[in-house]
């Protein structure tokens, strides 16, 4: 045996494949078939029976890594995330989907971007060499770094967001028909100047600005006379609320459209203290159909959000994976429709 | 040259090191230096740019991977995640533990468990080969789960719940904290006989548990003549409230703590719809401290929860990970302070 001078002895207290192989009496290949649960190649059940034992008492588990770089190619979709938290309806859509991935034998993996946009977040991704990335909006991800990922292996690109990004399939978000949903249902309830909520804390633009946008574009649509838009910028706290309800009649509007149920609650309470009554006064409309608008008096209105089911998502991915070179798809992810209670 | 038979060429649409220490005219170790920082090895300016403008130009990015098989070590912070969604106070507590392991050069990935338990779970976290696990309560990792994780490798593994796990770092969170505070608010208040409301959604049963024996154990240690706790089970729906509202005067509580400010909000507003008074016939409290709670009237008092800085947790990470042979410490996470508004 010859001694190479100046190399530590490798350290052997993480078990290896070929530990179990030793152990087993079988090859490395052997432990690799039965450990990878690779269906091309037979294995006895004794042997396979010898070699999940051995691999216990060593307490081996296989590398995904390794196995990844062996087989060129790695069975993770990567999902990264956002500093917004996410609310109970895409919490449930995420967790289908994840489960949905799993079952098609993805591992799925999601990673915090941490302010990270553009082609940093790209190459930041693609270290990690997933075989699919599913890229929320806030990265502003951008063909560049689409390309990037692609290049890096990945087979398939998503974006999930209100706009197409060229080279990736576009699982399109597109908040302004929540807008749009809400504006239909105000005029229709007579309503002529129209507020618009819009949260004043930062990283909640981009999903409030396509909001506002569809309520814009809706009432423009109507060719109403005298109906109008006004912006309203208001922090979710009770301060500001207040400020908001104190000027509301010198604003003249007659109905208001608040982002999201929590911000709607918000104001409503700032108008009740204010003594102006909802909704003769003001009809107020969120978004989100949560469970508490029901308990406010009167109940809140909102515009429920429908998304597509995850398995139906998670079938899509692995087809993409499957044919990376088809061309870029486009879906539509989100429904809206009115939840007329007492508010409006 | 001699030619492999029954082989495929190998694809070369995904660009290597070794492409890029082809263009930019150095060696593949030299790339590799510049690429992953390598602090240790001086390289010249020049150098250094040719090396970023040749992997700039292939799109090559290198790969965390492999990099960790060379160095026999990963920088990544596995934090499995459970399926319950999580509140605003723990997305806020968990971004900046992501933020400030990232600037201590940790790669911090997200992983669903996806029903996986023990072992089972162990081993599919061991496969991503990570520095550092965070595990939830909900993942029942076990001593064993412990031992398959640092035997792949794992340098440092926490649990974060309500008990110890041998062999594991404790991040505890001690959900009893919240009933005993619940409980002396109550008793201060003159309630004796007090009810816990137990969610019957499954998965809350990991979290309310803890909160119903602590409440509990305060009450048994107040020595107080005649006082009781009747566990009152509660669906997170309108019909679920309003059954329990109308058997609430024949149950005879005086007090109710509603396991989280959204059950409290719609137990309460359950037994205004009864004509129940709100605190004198039944005082409620709530936890988490949720900005909606200040809406209602009366406003609902609660339990709010501190944790400590995710800061402060990453330099727990980081200080394990060099010293991954110390005793596993016990760390406090979980605080609780009684904010009294006007339902209890």
């Amino acid at each position: 045996m010859v001694q190479i001078p100046n190399q530590q002895p490798a350290k052997r207290s993480v078990p290896t494949s070929a530990d179990v192989a030793r152990l087993a009496g079988v090859s490395r290949a052997t432990v690799s078939y039965v450990l990878n649960n690779a269906g091309t190649v037979r294995i006895s059940e004794p042997t396979r029976r010898r070699v999940h034992e051995a691999a216990r008492e060593l307490g081996y588990v296989p590398h995904a890594a390794a196995r990844s770089l062996r087989a060129g190619h790695s069975r993770m979709v990567l999902m990264p995330t956002s500093e917004i938290p996410m609310g109970p309806l895409f919490s449930r859509f995420f967790n289908e989907l994840q489960w949905a991935l799993s079952r098609l034998d993805y591992t799925v993996v999601q990673y915090a971007s941490l302010g990270m946009t553009g082609e940093d977040a790209a190459r930041a991704w693609a270290e990690l060499r997933p075989v699919a990335v599913l890229a929320p909006d806030t990265s502003a991800l951008g063909p560049h770094g689409v390309t990037v990922l692609k290049r890096s292996g990945a087979k398939a690109v998503f974006t999930l967001g209100p706009q197409r990004v060229e080279g990736a399939h576009a699982l399109l978000m597109d908040g302004r028909r929540v807008g749009e949903a809400a504006a239909r249902h105000l005029l229709a309830r007579g309503r002529r100047r129209i507020g618009a909520v819009v949260p004043e804390e930062p990283g909640l633009d981009l999903f409030s600005r396509p909001r506002v946008e569809g309520l814009r574009a809706a009432v423009a649509d109507a060719h109403i006379a005298g109906a109008s838009v006004t912006e309203l910028p208001l922090a979710y706290e009770e301060g500001s609320a207040a400020g908001l309800a104190a000027r509301w009649r010198s604003l003249g509007l007659e109905g208001v459209f608040a982002y999201n149920d929590e911000y709607a609650m918000l104001l409503m309470r700032a108008l009740q203290d204010e003594g102006i009554a909802v909704p003769e006064e003001a009809a107020v409309i969120g978004s989100d159909d949560l469970m508490l608008g029901r308990l406010l008096r009167p109940r809140l209105s909102t515009v429920r959000i429908e998304l597509p089911s995850g398995r139906g998502l998670a079938e899509l991915v692995d087809r993409v994976v499957r044919d990376p070179g088809a061309e870029p798809e486009v879906h539509d992810m989100l429904g809206a429709a009115v939840v007329h209670r007492e508010s409006s």
